[in-house]
């Protein structure tokens, strides 16, 4: 193996243990067994689990970054856009019913200890908002488009939580779609507004 | 003090530790130095950590019902009864933003660690779960009600994860009053609906 490949090797059998069995309950060598390399070949990629757990949060800000960029890239409506992100939970009900939202479980782990590096996980979650409140600004709701942003990251949140705690995918299932209805009514709202608007702009013309 | 006054203490300060800190992150002499006590009379009333745990979840078991029950005797409307649940976003905001909710992140931390306590600390979500679903059955869903209950608890974790995370208390706030809109909205058309009923029942006599 390169020793390229060796790093991303770690990083990735890190990100999966720090998903499973969080953080702190993670040692060291827990990932230096997963990865099945020897003690000085780990050592020389990373001298702590701080600083595999920074690589590990760059690789998850990387990768979200990408889904979050190509979802823009390949969907022209705002709406299919935040639909895609309200999927998340269908698509990962398998994980998120045995290990929780891997954003939301690190974020909070990270802050309950302290950790210098919560500032860094939390990022994660301004990703999704940042990206959230841009495409309900596209859908006409400029003023409350951050709002709308952290409501429906919430609920996917609370979701993530409670289908981890009851293994319960009927709940996710049926969340999802209430969270569809909710996103789909917002959007013949903020339509009709902005017709609303073009009509009394029509009329002042 | 009486041995029940310190195991007591030793019960509290744990909780305290727990919830601020996690259960892994805390220390069985973590507890020790709280409390003030010698080793010797710790060790008298919890031989480890997890039988802390255990005492912990007990005793928030224990208050959660107390209040739950208090909430049942005071309020005969099931809609402010419900209305409670959802302020103590408001009422524990302070500790919220610095902890995430006590319920939710022990729960989170104990299913990653596939702890023997898991099921236990879930038990206090099916408190919440099952008194919440008994409001609701008194509106008027009986067939709904588990899945308004499931709903609302969701938003409230959901609310209580972002709001760790950011540390945004006009947020807390807001998603409390859409929370109240929602039910309020509900309210009426499960009263509706019983109206008509009654109408349908009376038109049959």
């Amino acid at each position: 193996m390169s020793n390229k490949t060796t790093r991303n090797h770690i990083v990735e059998a890190a990100d999966q243990l720090f998903y499973r069995q969080g953080y702190e309950h993670t040692s060291f060598s827990d990932i230096a067994v997963a990865v099945k390399i020897s003690r000085g070949n780990f050592y020389y990629h990373f001298k702590s689990k701080d600083e595999i757990l920074h690589a590990v949060i760059d690789a998850r800000l990387a990768s979200t970054r990408k889904m979050l960029e190509s979802w823009e890239f390949e969907e022209k409506q705002p709406e299919v856009r935040i639909q895609n992100f309200i999927h998340i939970l269908i698509a990962n009900r398998a994980k998120i019913m045995h290990h929780g939202c891997p954003v939301g479980t690190l974020s909070t782990e990270l802050i309950k200890q302290n950790h210098a590096a919560q500032a860094e996980a939390i990022q994660l979650f301004t990703l999704f908002r940042t990206w959230l409140c841009r495409q309900f600004a596209l859908l006409g709701g400029k003023e409350d488009a951050d709002m709308l942003a952290m409501h429906l990251l919430a609920r996917s949140q609370g979701v993530a939580t409670l289908a981890n705690a009851f293994r319960d995918e009927k709940f996710i299932k049926n969340e999802v779609k209430q969270m569809c209805d909710w996103l789909s009514s917002y959007t013949q709202i903020a339509t009709c507004k902005t017709d609303e608007h073009q009509a009394c702009e029509n009329v002042r013309r």
